[in-house]
């Protein structure tokens, strides 16, 4: 496994696989890798002649009082796993070359990043779309594989790609789970023993979802309230958001009709989890 | 020549021209080709093995009170023209192509595209780094040509590229005269022939404000001061903004040093005419 931390350099090879005929997969990460990461790793690993990783924990999507610094950093142990999985080049920019002095341009998709997590976390998609444009200019993905877990991310990514004619095929791939259902997130290692327990609530309110719209309950509001009473069950919990909106343009619906996207954001003590599934 | 109108044709050839090895140069423009245009053209034409032309008049970078609906075209004379130039694809998309239904993503410079034109045209720097961002990914030029009568636009455009590491290089080349000095422009189709007469003190003040320089002179409001007495002396004339400016930033200068810009926007009866030199 080569590791580039140059951006001119990873051009260059990017361009000379290009020129080489070989197609590109590419796992956009911030890093800290679990088994999320690694089916987006397995899956561009079978679909793409190289595979090209980078880890980047981008200042740009945190807002001031979000957890940029905090968030979970471990390059060693990425490395090694990335090493085992196949992975051809691992990409780690620096920040200051990602964001230069002077650095300006923004990439946005108002429209999709308005509802859901963009509610709360205002900049954050815009810094999203930001960073993913310019990491498609530098690893010149054929296929770019994200997680279902960020939703909104994945469909605000596809949205960005489709409108400024960028020729990348965006993959999402199924949220991967912890055997009690806890959605894969680096962020969950900033649970404790007793918040890790009351974070099932969240998977909990997604099956409970599940199940009343198999009883034919169409009505959003009954749906949600329902939710909201199984994570107010639990005292460690505080829903910042729960929804039900469709999954394409991410707009709130009243009834469910066709397929329909239920997503969360959940205060699990002072840790933020997101999940989400189809109804 | 060929002419393209479908994105994905555009694309398609534009992949095969890579993969050939064929370097690719472009001259992105509004149509209503003339000598300033043409200037780039021939630049490109002996710079690149393939030459792009697109005409494409881009509503984003309008406003609402803008000139879209009357800005000059003349498709027959265009094609002609690029015909004789040596253009071998000339690529004009429908603007329901380039904007579908539901579009949304936007590409802003912001830092740069505050002063100068940016203070009266609202949004139009961000239609223009829109469209030309998705422009480059439709025909992925290794070079692109731009003329520097749009000296704002140029150095925007300069700066997207870099801050979104595209691999195009960006050329800005010399504001093209007529024989009276007025600066070559499609909207100088629209001058009757006393505003056409009148349009002569922006060349008249760029001259002075020339000569001012080599008197001596470095403080810019004594400059501006000049120059807006020439332009009030012709009752046709309206300034919108004159500044003198870093002409890397953009940002207005007290007292010129080093190399500066003065830039100024004319309102000539209806028409809004842009110039500019360096001081």
């Amino acid at each position: 496994m080569e590791i580039i931390k140059d951006i001119s350099q990873m051009q260059k090879t990017a361009n000379t696989l290009k020129k080489e005929g070989k197609s590109i997969g590419f796992v956009p990460t911030m890093g800290f890798l679990h088994a999320g990461h690694l089916s987006l790793i397995e899956a561009a690993r079978r679909e793409c002649q190289t595979l090209v990783v980078s880890i980047f924990v981008n200042p740009l999507q945190f807002g001031a009082h979000d957890d940029f610094n905090t968030y979970p950093r471990d390059l060693t142990h990425d490395s090694q796993l990335a090493g085992k999985s196949g992975v051809d080049i691992l990409f780690i920019p620096d920040a200051e070359h990602i964001y230069p002095g002077g650095y300006q341009t923004q990439v946005a998709v108002p429209g999709l990043s308005e509802n859901l997590c963009g509610r709360f976390r205002i900049g954050h998609f815009q810094g999203v779309t930001t960073v993913v444009c310019k990491l498609f200019h530098i690893v010149k993905p054929d296929i770019a594989y994200f997680g279902q877990k960020d939703y909104q991310q994945l469909i605000v990514i596809n949205k960005m790609v489709a409108d400024l004619n960028m020729e990348v095929q965006i993959k999402g791939l199924p949220i991967v789970r912890q055997k009690d259902g806890l959605a894969m997130s680096s962020r969950n290692a900033y649970l404790n023993e007793r918040e890790r327990k009351a974070a099932h609530c969240l998977y909990n309110s997604l099956c409970r979802a599940k199940q009343m719209k198999e009883e034919g309950i169409t009505q959003c509001s009954k749906i949600i309230s329902a939710i909201r009473d199984i994570i107010s069950a639990e005292p460690m919990a505080r829903p910042e958001y729960i929804r039900i909106c469709h999954p394409e343009t991410l707009q709130d619906i009243e009834y469910i009709e066709d397929r329909a996207l239920l997503a969360m954001a959940v205060h699990i003590g002072k840790t933020r989890l997101i999940d989400n599934c189809f109804l």
